[in-house]
């Protein structure tokens, strides 16, 4: 891709893609994947019931992908365990967070710019987790893509696909809702790049790895940047998406299955009834839900 | 087993044990239970609102049976995921089944003469994926008979095994029904020829393989077929099943427990108010959780 | 550890950890267990709607440690089931407390001596499964700590930490409960065994393994004993767990987060709703299951 080396972007890319997680980006993700716990309701409650329930659901938003994709692989899903370094360094964010004297830390990372500088550290993390999903999937299956789609996914995205069991853990249950029936933005995006590394690896497209690392990782930053900057949730391929949803998924013209059609369009009300009194109030909770998840991974 | 030698049948049992499920049985299979999740409550509205889950849910119909062996057998359960043929073949179906135009495809498989004809291949496919589970598992542990049993029927009924946690997928959750509590007519049959082929492998009946291959499948393809022209959900067990329930399972007469057997006399009728009314008073059963989990673990 | 020499201890504690926990102290583990899943609300009912769930329970609560310890370590849970011995044993038992004609063996059983002495005994085999998790991870894990903490734990307390999903099978979903959420007093022993043995086998503490054990053994019997006795459910460290917990876990002065708290309280009596009305209208639904699941698998 010349258009790299016709704007000098190698060294650079190269620069991005030799560069090390640990400790600050990695420090970032703790603190903002914490701070989005902290922010669901209820969380500070069980954070003074239950200091030890909060500190496994943070362990959860935190490292979430790594125990999915381990789960995914069967590889021992108490591996993140064994980097003592990491889990210190996400339990001392996690005690800060929640109870630091006259809450002091999250006072400050609340402020605006250092959040967004922090979330933006958060946003490079992804591009590494993903890449890191899909190599390790790639070695264990030579060229099966959809594994190393969907193993890049789990350990970009864990922490949102893993969502209703982390809730369980603080005593919430919300089955009515989950990452796959409403993909919230960064599960989307993490997609998309699995989807990209997954074909760069298996050579479906021409272009090197640390070119592509660059590429998407500028992709989620602005992104980010713009959505937090501007408040908006809008998604740059809203608009591809509702096109491909509209030519692939309308609900085809048709009689005959009225007769079974008409029993889901009766029990819908009644089936969502359990789960819900929350569909009655969806308005009440999808905010809550975009809003929060949109920080979360 | 001379009966097969007189009757010559040995060539037909031997032809269909080599007879290959893929592509027209795999096929069948993929249909029937795309069809089946397409008639639960609510599935037509998911499949609406987010395509994605409707396909997961579609993929756990599929193969949730190796997934469920997978993760008891600690392989990866992301395996099926590299059978790519088979993958698009099934997301294939779920397509025609879910969004074909004029709902062409749906309709013309619900006719009874195709429904009857995809179902009996369907249940054909049974025979071989418990047979599959079942050897699966004996190769790992030399006869280790009850990991074969559970390890093929595990694989057999994976579908109805995984129902909770495949109706989470689509936001549904009904905590007081599942496949263990009040077993399907499949679970069943699933679960009595996986006893027979692990009792087979372990060389405990004295029949050979395509033998019984042979007449598994004659039975359940038969029955199936009776149930369906029928309408009637019949089992021939049933009796012999009430009879072993009556002789081992009756409640003995009893005086001393009615202590705590009270407790769940009354909580019987709202056997699952504890749900609902935990929320209430947790007062009042929090003191039992603690009562009783003292004596647990 | 000169003392044991003073008290010419050595003998005994060496005797004591070359005990056999096959077959009678095992046997205590299983009858315990599964009186105390007996003694659940609901069980009793479970037990005659369907023995078959009530036995999946009897296991989990009887080889739940293994399982959850052999998730943790992608291991295969289903190798408890290969120890056909221990599966035919735990059967029994579980088949004599809960249908046993005239209710012979629960009586007994429930009897406070003889109650006692079982409760003993099964204590005991605590010690050995803690450190059989704690050695098992250990040999996987060279010096990894907190994975050798978190497999013992595991291991020794797996039913109770299994409990949501052990419920499920019996029909019963109580989200908003759970061990992390409200530790109950096996939990806290079984974490604090836990973590002496992992440190001992990390060389952090300056003491041999047949003392360790028969010091652990000592404190959980004894402080068993009392608690039976004295009917009490104090735990000798409550004092230092909430000193603990006063100077680590007291919420900061705080006035901002006042905002995100609120919505906490609000969807408090919400998010149980779920259960309570799915459950009001359980015959609407259970038709619906059973005739669409049967054309299920």
């Amino acid at each position: 891709m010349d258009v790299f080396g016709f704007l000098n972007l190698n060294e650079l890319a190269l620069g991005l893609s030799n560069l090390s997680m640990f400790p600050y980006f990695d420090m970032a993700h703790y603190i903002i994947s914490v701070m989005s716990l902290r922010e669901q309701p209820g969380a500070l409650e069980v954070s003074q019931r239950s200091p030890f329930a909060c500190w496994f659901s943070s362990m959860l938003y935190c490292f979430g992908g790594a125990v999915l994709s381990a789960l995914m692989m069967a590889d021992a899903p108490v591996a993140p365990l064994t980097n003592t370094t990491n889990l210190l360094l996400a339990s001392l964010m996690w005690y800060l967070v929640f109870y630091c004297p006259l809450d002091a830390v999250y006072s400050l990372a609340s402020v605006l710019p250092v959040r967004l500088v922090l979330t933006v550290m958060k946003e490079v993390t992804r591009t590494w987790k993903v890449l890191g999903g899909v190599t390790q999937a790639g070695r264990k299956y030579k060229d099966g893509l959809f594994v190393m789609i969907a193993v890049g996914w789990a350990k970009g995205a864990g922490g949102g696909l893993l969502r209703n069991f982390e809730q369980l853990v603080r005593g919430v249950w919300r089955p009515e809702t989950n990452e796959l029936l409403k993909m919230t933005y960064p599960t989307k995006v993490t997609l998309l790049g699995s989807v990209l590394f997954s074909l760069q690896q298996c050579h479906f497209l021409p272009i090197q790895t640390h070119h592509l690392i660059f590429i998407y990782t500028l992709f989620i930053v602005t992104n980010k940047t713009r959505m937090m900057l501007l408040g908006s949730s809008s998604y740059p391929f809203s608009a591809v998406e509702s096109l491909l949803y509209k030519t692939l998924f309308v609900r085809p013209l048709t009689f005959s299955p009225l007769t079974d059609s008409t029993p889901s369009c009766l029990s819908s009300p009644f089936h969502n009834k359990p789960n819900g009194s929350a569909s009655n109030k969806p308005d009440q909770t999808d905010p809550k839900d975009a809003e929060s998840s949109k920080k979360t991974d």
